[in-house]
């Protein structure tokens, strides 16, 4: 597997355009279009959310009744949740304009949203930024990361991630972007995600090993615990690497199930540590656990506690939140059992070992969570699972910018 | 029911104290007692945290066993949580200690310890503080105020209430203290509750109407999600009142359980409303549910959504983020049907109905957020359930406060 620059135009047949279209707010980008020239066996999952947005209605029909696509239209600024018929029909008159002028049907079009709930699109803004995209689309990783601002809301940087890798002596390409930094959680709160790969692959598999692959990703992250209604993550796959068509998981199909992990994990945690004022990353990785669904929910937990984040910003090795957090999980384990340690670059310290607190050096411990990535690791000593989860720390600056988000 | 001031000494035959013994930092008060002339019958709630702190386990077993109990011991400062066997001699210790003072069996005095877990308590400080409230140990209202000033920690007011009520002619009186202002949450999240009543009740009626309350009460608050390793509810009550033996549900035992209920919402209320860095007290009222649990869980899921919170903070009237903490609650419900409304002195006003933006006044709503007590009022209009969970803002001072909570 090969790390490459690039995002969602590195696969071949894939081109991308962001534009400034003043969905809400003027003068920045606010919309992005990816196109394939070769309609896409396409696979998505979205929001577990009861309220639904328009698009998250619209793209879920498409990908459960065909599983092809051709294009995909986003916009950011205004969410479309909330907005009844007329939300739909928003999402339809997108679909219709975008695909009169790539010459391809409305239903293989589709629109995702980001932005304030309860808003109406202005329609013509809308069209606006799609005819203004479609002469621009290019197939450069320039064109591809005009596409990955586009989409960004308070995130912070823009996230692309692509590999490459062989099958049957063909190169294959798997490349994304994602947007997102808070409402990240467990069941992908608002974030949007893109993948676009040239493998030719059947639509079913491609479902199954995205479904499987999120529950390791973008499940695995989160930023205050709110789950959005507009989270969607799409894959498109076009073919055009020329591979024979991968219909059953054998050593191919594990050989692309890496590179989609890899791009999707990498995104995922780009999310994690651009999580509304943010100022580090927090991996928790739980090993020695009984079965791999117990590992997830505790690593969740603590990488979701308020205490815990909240105490990772003042650099304070405060492992009773940890503890605690591992506790109110919903997962049984034995409390006097379990070993607690922080880690950064490289360095490793034991601060809880069955039952009691390890005889560690506040100082050193402090020191250790002071990096821009910090690692909690537990070792429930009970199996063999395990699992990481990503979040971030807990700041004033996340407060200030979710008191007043619209204004 | 006659609302009364008072707290833990307005029952007959209870007298408290309140003392500063150093635990861990010196000059304020941090041990509390709460004493009967007469053996009680005791119920009890606690955590649900796999961690559970040795005070826990040392009052559950009583509870569980006798059901009698005559004197409680509570510290701040240290929670006496994840401190192995250690930790559980010191309960022992304790209660030997305060037994021996007050002429009872050790196994008659409960104890419980609320601050920082992973430390162990210094003993000579925990037996200092009992000998020296023994002897001040008082009925007056100041004696019980005492006891409640000296069980809080990051909490801003001391937390009391207390009612009468008439059975066969007898006066009963209900009262009682807590401490807790973060890590409250459903299931009972750092939070010591104490209430005692003279009244004569059998205790396994007792038991069964305090587990019936909490459900409405102590668990439909919520600061921060995070559930702690301590959270414990005690009600002794002596029987000194005089009246006849409550054996089961009469009417005898509605108007208890009505004293009983305002004593434990009042407190419940008084905590959320002094949530760390809190500003206001965020109530949520969920009506029209299809069933009672859907309504708590939906008015929980509210009441402890991060982004709701800080827009509260904020009084933004960002009502997008009601709906969606409803979306994810994990309850069904059909979102084009519900209505909302914001609430707060009086004044109410309609801001979404059958899944769309009410023609509202944006100033107007951000009137009314401008309280220190504001109503979200969610009606469901599935069915005839209703319930109220209750929160408070998410503000920067909350970060402050955790970021360096130890120290």
């Amino acid at each position: 597997m090969k790390i490459i620059k690039g995002g969602v135009t590195a696969a071949k047949g894939f081109k991308a355009a962001g534009t400034a279209a003043g969905i809400k707010y003027e003068g920045r980008k606010d919309m992005a279009m990816i196109w394939s020239g070769k309609p896409c066996v396409t696979a998505g999952v979205f929001t577990s959310n009861v309220v639904k947005a328009a698009p998250v209605v619209w793209d879920q029909r498409i990908v459960k009744e065909s599983g092809t696509a051709q294009a995909v239209v986003v916009n950011a600024g205004i969410a479309n949740a909330c907005t009844g018929e007329q939300g739909m029909t928003y999402c339809r008159e997108t679909a219709e304009a975008a695909g009169g002028l790539l010459g391809i049907p409305a239903d293989s079009v589709l629109v995702c949203s980001t932005g304030v709930i309860g808003m109406q699109l202005k329609m013509d803004r809308l069209i606006g930024g799609v005819r203004a995209m479609v002469p621009e689309l290019g197939d450069t990783p320039e064109a591809g990361t005009l596409a990955a601002e586009a989409i960004m809301t308070t995130d912070t940087i823009s996230k692309q991630a692509a590999v490459q890798i062989e099958i049957g002596g063909k190169t294959v390409t798997v490349g994304g972007m994602s947007k997102g930094s808070g409402m990240i959680h467990p069941n992908m709160c608002t974030m949007l995600g893109f993948v676009t790969t040239d493998i030719n692959i059947d639509q079913k598999l491609l479902q199954e090993l995205l479904e499987r692959d999120v529950k390791d990703t973008f499940n695995m992250i989160t930023v205050d615990g709110d789950t959005s209604t507009n989270d969607t993550l799409l894959v498109m796959a076009n073919g055009e690497a020329g591979n024979e068509k991968i219909t059953k998981e054998d050593g191919d199909c594990a050989r692309f199930f890496e590179a989609l992990h890899y791009v999707c994990e990498t995104l995922a945690k780009m999310m994690a540590g651009d999580g509304e004022g943010a100022t580090k990353l927090l991996e928790v990785k739980v090993t020695g656990a009984a079965d791999k669904e117990k590992a997830r929910v505790l690593a969740r937990s603590v990488a979701g506690s308020s205490l815990t984040k909240a105490a990772m910003y003042g650099n304070d090795a405060n492992f009773g939140r940890i503890l605690c957090a591992l506790g109110y999980s919903g997962v049984q384990f034995n409390p006097d059992k379990l070993d607690l340690f922080y880690e950064a670059e490289g360095k490793k310290l034991l601060i809880y070992r069955d039952g009691l607190t390890a005889d560690y050096s506040e100082e050193e411990a402090t020191a250790i969570l002071d990096h821009e990535a910090v690692t909690v690791l537990a070792d429930m000593k009970e199996g063999d699972a395990s699992a990481t989860a990503w979040g971030c720390d807990l700041t004033e600056e996340y407060v200030k910018i979710n008191a007043d988000y619209r204004s």
